[in-house]
């Protein structure tokens, strides 16, 4: 089996941290200058390692293994979210050259080729998956033409202009050119600290299903206004957030997750009674059976609620994904890889957050591998994974890349 | 007794409405320009009453009457609320300025004296209650230095160079003149409408105590951070606004009204944990006993949710007002007088809202008189009462400042 590179893997790993460095992680927005260049740089690294890389018109790389015989794409993405860590997307990058270097490296398996693949904008700096979508056809250009940077305004066609990316065509896959796509990625959770594993092999990336709930009151004196008389907005929205969080208690699934993530009281002032309140709500499960029991719930209390209460309260969804199943043989793959390296250490798991992979798993069977996050800490810049289980979780993924490959 | 004049008294509070006019309200911010130009139309409107009308060092205008006998003090505030009704304020200048015309045309009354008035800022655009604290002697000049206007970021001291009144002396009270202070005044309830009455006799303007409740949490991802792991601010919150809110139920007085403003969720994003959590609070009530009570039920429901939950939760007591009393002997005068004008049509109430009467009653006996708000509709440029309703009012006013005078 092929032997990754430890100094090598870490080597890049700190190498790209210097690109946009904040603290002890990144500030490297979508297409930013600190992006840009380490796109370049990156793409650079691919050459070097023998893959003809081209970055195309959505920034997306795509780096091509001239190996003649069964091909795996794997990758993630470079961007950060603001202030975040140095491994979330990069990691998964390394990981992916890395496989693509040393099974080219070693003898026994250079006819087997890894193509190497970075999205663009998974962080959503200026849309949903930008990359991953339009690697797999769902993204027209008319939602590039409309993309603007929600933090500075700047619209993507500018971004990627100013980068001079703008207008070469883009990367589609070529489903027939890959046997599977496998992507690894920190946890961004603490379920391998907490459970002392080193390795987790996902086997779900679960449905994000989002909603906006409305109450319309009557803005109004908090002084003068009894409290039999007032339609306080925001008093509502609080009963019925309660209301649902008791509720979830008894009809969520073990893994599912629920966040209220912003209330907004109109308008906002200490002596005004809140005419409008607006609340963003969140379901995450891996099961479209229990997100649909959980929608149910959510609907039902907010109906109770609106009968109750002397608001108008509605409940819209915003958005619902579907979960992206892995595909079993990729995960027993992983499974092999991992117990070869370090028995005993893994584990199955959903993952929480959503990924690139979910989108090439429409076109792929797709794998995913997690590495722990110290302390479960994402999208922070004190996001880390000690050097170990970084050098682990490389030749873990090399080897699974190589197990699946081989068994197919 | 005096007739008012209801032409004038309509005539005048039409005329304030066109200094500013927006819709069927007026946006009259305090020294914006508009009401600036009000205080020199009405200061003019004073002295062609025969007071001697000067505009001060703070924007407050006090009209001395030349009567020789017993003097009461008499008036409200010019600015509005930002795009707000055009009563508010303006009518209690009004009715003052003709309660001065009225009695001092009676022959049977020109003895006694009426100064009217005008306190700045009332609204709070630059700071709590400026002119009413100016004149009973509480603001310092550090203060006028300090002040900025909240929406515009103009400093009050700029304000008042603009309308070349800084650097004036400050009017003083000199309570040895007065036997009493009179402020009218749109309920901005729907008490009186409700209960189909006229005039409304204030008992007390209630106290104010507000609070910034905040939950300190862990920001974190809101689909890898399990439920049982997370820490969640705004859950937090929610829950334990709802259990003070449930709680309040049985501790508050009849009268009593709690309000939650505003509430801010840190970062405020759909797909990330809240870290953070504050709400701003506030309690009023015309009993201290009330209060105290209510606070310390507010204080146990925070204490028990610091303990139950996984965040920090703590409670700061922002300010505590307390309630201003009306004389007793004046709401006699005011109950009289209405009983004269319209009999049974009157009420005995609290105010909900502060108002300058709050600051006055610290030096003289003092006392309110409302007129119905058509809807109970306050602080929006909707705000009207009916001129029969403005016309009543006025009567009633004169009549009972002419009767506490008389009555001393």
């Amino acid at each position: 089996m092929p032997r990754i590179n430890p100094e090598r893997v870490l080597s890049d790993l700190r190498t790209l941290a210097t690109f946009g460095a904040y603290k002890t992680g990144v500030h490297r927005p979508t297409l930013s200058d600190q992006d840009v260049a380490a796109r370049e740089w990156f793409a650079g690294r691919m050459r070097e390692a023998g893959l003809d890389a081209e970055i195309d018109g959505v920034a997306n790389i795509l780096g091509r293994s001239r190996a003649t015989g069964r091909k795996a794409l794997s990758g993630s993405h470079l961007e950060s979210q603001n202030h975040a860590g140095w491994l979330d997307g990069a990691l998964g990058c390394v990981y992916a050259l890395e496989a693509a270097r040393a099974i080219a490296e070693d003898p026994a398996t250079a006819d087997l080729g890894v193509d190497v693949a970075v999205f663009c904008d998974e962080e959503g700096h200026f849309g949903s998956f930008m990359g991953s979508r339009s690697f797999v056809g769902v993204l027209d250009e008319s939602e590039i033409d409309t993309a603007v940077a929600r933090a500075t305004g700047m619209t993507m066609r500018e971004a990627l202009t100013r980068a001079g990316w703008n207008g070469r065509p883009r990367h589609l896959i070529d489903p027939s050119r890959y046997d599977a796509f496998f992507e690894a990625h920190i946890e961004q959770g603490d379920t391998l600290e907490h459970s002392g594993r080193k390795i987790g092999v996902v086997t779900a990336i679960v449905a994000i299903w989002q909603y906006r709930i409305t109450v319309l009151g009557e803005q109004n004196h908090a002084g003068t206004t009894s409290m039999t008389r007032r339609r306080d907005a925001g008093r509502e929205m609080i009963q019925l957030l309660a209301s649902i969080d008791a509720r979830f208690q008894s009809v969520a699934g073990e893994r599912s997750v629920w966040t209220t993530g912003r209330i907004d009281l109109d308008p906002g002032e200490k002596s005004i009674i809140p005419g409008q309140a607006q609340a963003l709500f969140q379901l995450r499960d891996a099961d479209p059976a229990v997100l649909a029991r959980m929608e149910d719930a959510l609907r039902e209390e907010v109906a109770k609620a609106d009968d109750a209460g002397r608001c108008d309260i509605s409940v819209e969804r915003l958005s619902a994904s579907t979960p992206a199943i892995m595909d079993a043989r990729l995960q027993d793959a992983l499974d092999a890889a991992a117990e070869m390296n370090a028995p005993g250490m893994h584990i199955r798991m959903p993952s929480g957050a959503g990924h690139d992979a979910q989108w090439l798993a429409r076109k792929l069977p797709a794998a995913m591998l997690f590495v722990p996050s110290i302390g479960g800490i994402s999208h922070h810049w004190t996001e880390n994974t000690s050097d170990e289980d970084i050098v682990l979780g490389s030749q873990v993924f090399a080897d699974a890349i190589v197990e699946a490959l081989r068994r197919n």
